[in-house]
This record gives C-alpha cells, sequence and structure tokens, in this order.
C-alpha cells in the first residue's frame, strides 16, 4: 500500500504526464518528479515527438537548479518503467542510477518489448530501490493509446458527437452553425490537441471543408493528423484538408485499373502532398456506397504510429466505428436546439432489427458546458 | 435578511411541501412547521386533492402532540401565504391567529385573487408578526404549476425524451424496450408522480399502449390523469388508457356531422367512461394529418384544473410543444444504444430551415443514472 507521500507525488507526476497526452505518439506521455527532503527538484514530462524522456528533463533541471550530484538520494516518481533499451539516447534506468537516485517509485509498467521489466531490473541491479503499481489505473488511463496500439494493434478510438437535443448534427439544408455554443467547442479543440489523429468521413469533408486543427491559445502546434476517409479518392484540392498545405492522410479502398480515373486520381492527390493508404473495403456493405474496412483502417493508422485517434463523424463513420465495437469513449456534446426528422441523422443506416442487437456504451460522466450537457461513454466491458 | 435558523425552517416546510406536489391540483402544494425553542411542534401539508391545508395539519399535529395552546407565542414557517377566504374550511390566517402564534414566516404569496394579500393583511391585523420572502425563489419552483396556471392560464408542462445515443425512441420495426435502464425508468415514475397530467399522442398510444401509471412502491395512488390527444377520436377500447376502466381525457378536433362516423366514435367513446374536450386545430399545419393546436390544449387542460403536465411524446407531439414554446422544462433520458439513421425520431418534422430559427433550450443539470445520462432543460428566459 503506497503511502500519502507517494500517493500526492505520483499524481503530480501524472499532472506533468498530461500535458503531453497527443504530443508524443508512438511514444508514451510520461511524468517524472524527483524529490528529496519533501521537495520538488525536478520535473519533467516527454517532450514533443518522444524526445528527451520524462527522467531526463527531470534530471536536468534538478541539476539546473541545485547543482551537480543533486539528485543523489532522491526519491523518483515516475509514471512508466523507465526504458532500458539504448534509443537515440541512453536508457533512463542507467541515467536514474549514475545519478545515485535512492528509490524509483513507478504507476504502471512498459509493455514495449524492448522494456517490459528490464527498465525495473537494471535498477535494482544498480541498488536503486523500485516500487511499482503506485496508481497503476490513472497511469493506464493515461497511456491507454500506447496501451492500445502495443496491446490490441490499435489506437485508442474517442468518437465525438455533437448533436441537437434529438440527436440531429445539422438541418435538412446542412446548417449546422451552431450546434453546440462557445464552451462546448473549446472542449472540442482541447480533446482533439489530446489525440494524435483526427479522423473525419469525406462527405463530412465536403460538406463543411473543416479544418479540423486546434484553435486554441497557444496550443496552435497541437493540431493533429488529420485523416480522411475517402473510399473513392475524392478529396479536392479546392479543400482546407486536400490542398496539401498541411500534411494529411487519405484512407481509399485499393484502386482498380491502373489507368483508370481513381489511378489518375490518386496520383494526382500524392503530388499535392497528400499521404494514401488504401483499406480493405468493409465485408457486407449491403446497399449504399462501398466502405472502408474500420477495423483495418484503425490497424494502419497504429502502424503509421498513431496511439490516440479522435473521430468527428459524419453519420456513417461514427455508426461504423461504434456498430463495429471500435469507439474506446464516446464524448456526446447535445446542444440545446430541436432541430426535428427531417435533420441530419448523428449516426447514419445501421440495419438494426431489435433494440437489444444494438451496440451499447454506458455513461460513466457527465456534466454542464455554458447552456449545452458533456456526457461521456464506454463500452460496458471497460 | 433571513437568518439562519429561518432559513433552516423554511427548507423543512419547503420539504413537506415538496410531497405534496403533484396531489394539490388545482390548489397549491404547500408546507407547514410550527416551531417553538428550536423544537418542530408541529409539520403539514397540502392534503390530496388540496384539503386540508397545510397549516390546519401542523396545527392540528402541535395540539395532538402537545395538548391544546401549544401554539401560542410560536413561528410558523408556511411556504405559500394563508388563505384568507372561507372555503371549506375557515381561513388559515384566522386559524393561525386564534392559535395565538407570534409570528408568520412566508416564502410566497398567493396570486389567486382570493387572497393576495389579505392572509398577511389579516395575521398583521390580529398582531401577527409577518415575514415575506424567505426563500422565495425556492417556493415559486415548488409551485411552478399552481402559479402558471394562474398567471399563464396553461399548466407547467415537463416534456420527457428518452432516446438512444442518436437521438432514436425506437428501432424502426417500433422495438424500445429498453432505451434506458432501471434507475431512470424508475425516475420517470417518480416524476408522474409529481404531476397532475400526463399526456401522449394517439400514435404512440397505438403503438406501445401504455398504462402511464405510477408504478413505485406505496405509490399507486400517486397516478396522475392520462390525457390523449387524439384528433380524430380513434383511441381503441382495446388499449389500456381507451377502455375506461380508469378516467383519462381524450382531447380531439371539433367533430364535424352529428350523423358521421366520427360524431358515432365520439358518442361510443363516451359512454366507456372516457372524458371528451373539443381543440381547435393548429393554425398552418402543412401536411400530414391535422393536429390539436398545442396552445389552446394546455389551456384546455388548466380549465380543467390541471396545474402540472408531463408529456411523455411521441415526436409529433412532442416537436409541436417545443416548437410552440410551450415546454418549460424537457427531462432527456439518453440510453447508451445507438439504432442508427431507420430508428424512430425523438422529434416529428419541424419544418426548420436554419438552424438559428430552431427552438433552443439551454442546460440546468446533468446527472448520470445507472448507465444512461439524465439532462434537465429549461427555456432561455427561464
Amino acid at each position: 500500500m503506497a503511502d500519502e507521500q507517494d500517493l500526492r507525488w505520483m499524481r503530480a507526476a501524472l499532472s506533468m504526464a498530461r500535458r503531453a497526452v497527443g504530443r508524443t505518439a508512438p511514444n508514451p506521455a510520461v511524468g517524472c518528479v524527483i524529490v528529496k527532503g519533501g521537495v520538488a527538484l525536478g520535473r519533467g514530462f516527454t517532450q514533443p515527438s518522444g524526445r528527451p524522456h520524462a527522467e531526463t528533463v527531470a534530471l536536468a533541471q534538478a541539476e539546473a537548479l541545485f547543482g551537480p550530484g543533486a539528485a543523489r538520494g532522491a526519491d523518483v516518481y515516475v509514471t512508466l518503467e523507465p526504458c532500458a533499451h539504448h534509443g537515440r539516447t541512453p536508457p533512463c534506468a542507467d541515467a536514474l542510477a549514475a545519478a545515485g537516485v535512492a528509490r524509483v517509485v513507478c504507476a504502471a509498467g512498459d509493455p514495449d518489448p524492448r522494456v517490459d521489466g528490464r527498465g525495473f531490473a537494471r535498477l535494482r541491479e544498480a541498488g536503486v530501490a523500485v516500487e511499482t503499481g503506485v496508481l497503476a489505473a490513472e497511469a493506464e488511463a493515461m497511456n491507454a493509446g500506447f496501451l492500445s496500439r502495443h496491446r490490441r494493434g490499435r489506437p485508442w478510438l474517442t468518437l465525438k458527437l455533437a448533436t441537437s437535443l434529438d440527436g440531429r448534427i445539422a438541418t435538412a439544408s446542412g446548417d449546422s452553425k451552431w450546434i453546440t455554443g462557445e464552451a462546448a467547442r473549446a472542449r472540442v479543440h482541447l480533446m482533439r490537441a489530446e489525440h494524435d489523429a483526427i479522423l473525419a468521413g469525406i462527405g463530412t469533408v465536403r460538406a463543411d471543408d473543416p479544418a479540423l486543427d486546434v484553435r486554441l491559445p497557444g496550443m496552435a502546434d497541437r493540431s493533429p493528423l488529420p485523416v480522411v476517409f475517402d473510399p473513392r479518392l475524392t478529396l479536392a484540392a479546392a479543400t482546407r484538408l486536400g490542398s496539401g498545405a498541411r500534411p494529411a492522410l487519405v484512407l481509399h479502398l485499393p484502386v482498380g485499373a491502373p489507368d483508370g480515373p481513381e489511378a489518375h486520381r490518386e496520383t494526382e492527390m500524392r503530388e499535392r502532398g497528400l499521404t494514401l493508404q488504401a483499406i480493405p473495403p468493409a465485408p457486407g456493405g449491403g446497399g449504399g456506397p462501398a466502405l472502408l474496412d474500420p477495423r483495418a483502417a484503425l490497424e494502419a493508422l497504429a502502424e503509421a504510429g498513431i496511439t490516440r485517434a479522435f473521430c468527428e463523424g459524419g453519420g456513417r463513420l461514427a455508426g461504423a466505428l461504434l456498430a463495429a465495437g471500435l469507439v474506446d469513449e464516446l464524448a456526446l456534446f447535445s446542444g440545446g436546439a430541436a432541430i426535428g426528422a427531417e435533420g441530419l441523422p448523428a449516426l447514419g443506416p445501421l440495419g438494426l432489427g431489435r433494440l437489444a442487437e444494438a451496440a451499447r456504451l454506458r455513461c460513466v460522466e457527465t456534466r454542464r458546458l455554458g447552456p449545452d450537457a458533456l456526457s461521456l461513454w464506454r463500452p460496458d466491458h471497460a
């Protein structure tokens, strides 16, 4: 059982880690605090793209503020097992041991096969006391994306829906300004910043020409990679996401004849600077245009290093992800407008017979956001 | 400024009043506590149908427990101005004065033209100190139905919607068991008990054959009056609400030819024991079957003594009430199922052009209820 001090400092380390969420893919977002005599000598979190590591940042800060050898005999709180492998830098486990720290307290182990217990072993061999499992659940939640990519081969997926009181995302004419107010929209931008990629269907991109970026003061550099589900390669050059001015990934169905119109569009889109990736079609499919297989699409994102994906619709893509059981968290923003039955539905057709067969989530949190409501939903098993 | 003791005892009186909400129409739900030396000698709330009044009940309890004259010199906390008119019983203002109470603390005045300040005046003339306005907003909220009927000539209207994540109330085949879980359904029954009438459209009655009663332990006697919006008088005898086994009110369009099929059905329904009331058609209307004018329907309910009405849909009736600005509170129960675009919509067609023209409510409260979410919404001006 961890004592009060350990819990307190691990919470501080978790709050450092939080700042890195959405900026470190494919690496985990880690926080570290170095403590001696009840004082934090140094703090750090994983830097953008994953280097330097949190431990390195915290050690450097301690030495810069308190002089060489400052960390000797200190307690180190770190949210994930220190690395044990030589990458661009020497292993953090070695760096901590070399700094002479007395004890390392960890929240969670690192499932990366290059670490996976070796970090703890190296510390213990060097005579450093090691404790693990302090606030492990909180640390797992913080690194849900990193862990999902390692364990399930796909990113953690958050689905955002912003609907009217009656579950509509726009009027019949496509007017969606605004379903929710400023507080809700700011929250969406913060959520975007905490993910590595934003997913949208081509229908939504065509209708709204969204930027899918983070427009919060001081966070302009935190816009995730836009990913467009575009089966037939129709993303136009005259759109914000299709122009190539900003990196974007286009997922599409395998292209047919090598000199057909799709192959031509594929070449043209690559020339614009877009990244393209073919995905097999969804099984079954039934009526309507062919869709990408949603699970294969997510696996391709994991391959590309994406750990946390944020889907903003539209209704067909959202419905396909929910029906396939791929949604890890649904953020449902509800605005106070009554749009009526002619409005655009939040979810596309799902071909559902009986209600008992429906994909079902459970509510884990609700709150008011200005005039709107936000509810968070998770799968039953989560 | 009320002192701490006054606030404390007025809260006790309000919690007594709460027990009477939904049982006293057309009378207000009032609570009363009689206090001497920091001790509550008697408590009371308005009894079913409105008599005896809360003050009478509290005085009787004080005398029964502490002997005749117990209330002499006491402070009386009452949530609404004591009555000043002779009804089936003498005025409460006189009864309090005769009991020799020293002071009456009131939350709100009674707008009934037979009272409206006369209760306070009679007390003061009898030498009783009177204070008013203590927790007035809370008391007004408690008597929103009574006040709405007096001030606006229509009942307070709560609209309940129970929808899937995507705003559907059933699958395409009409399967709605269950959109929400047990905790949410129990909450709906409690809400029913706190209203005088439950409104439902004929489409919903035909599809679901609902009982619209209160099925909570010990509250079977608190089922409100069912009111069916049935423009063409088609409520079948073989339904729970149409059999006549229980009183029910049917609102319908004016009947045409006196020997036509509707006149025949009207006679037949009266013979079943149903109460019938003609309502003019909604203005405009456009396509689709004619609807009752929702405002005229609510005014007819107020005429009939209804102070608090609870609408449970379906989508056409709910949409008409929202579009007409008649909804005072929306209780939106959201379940975790994803039903998809083929499902039955929570609101019928509203013919909306731009989103800015939509009826709009603001969220005032959210909470989890088991696996579901409940959000409460009010008009902007409320």
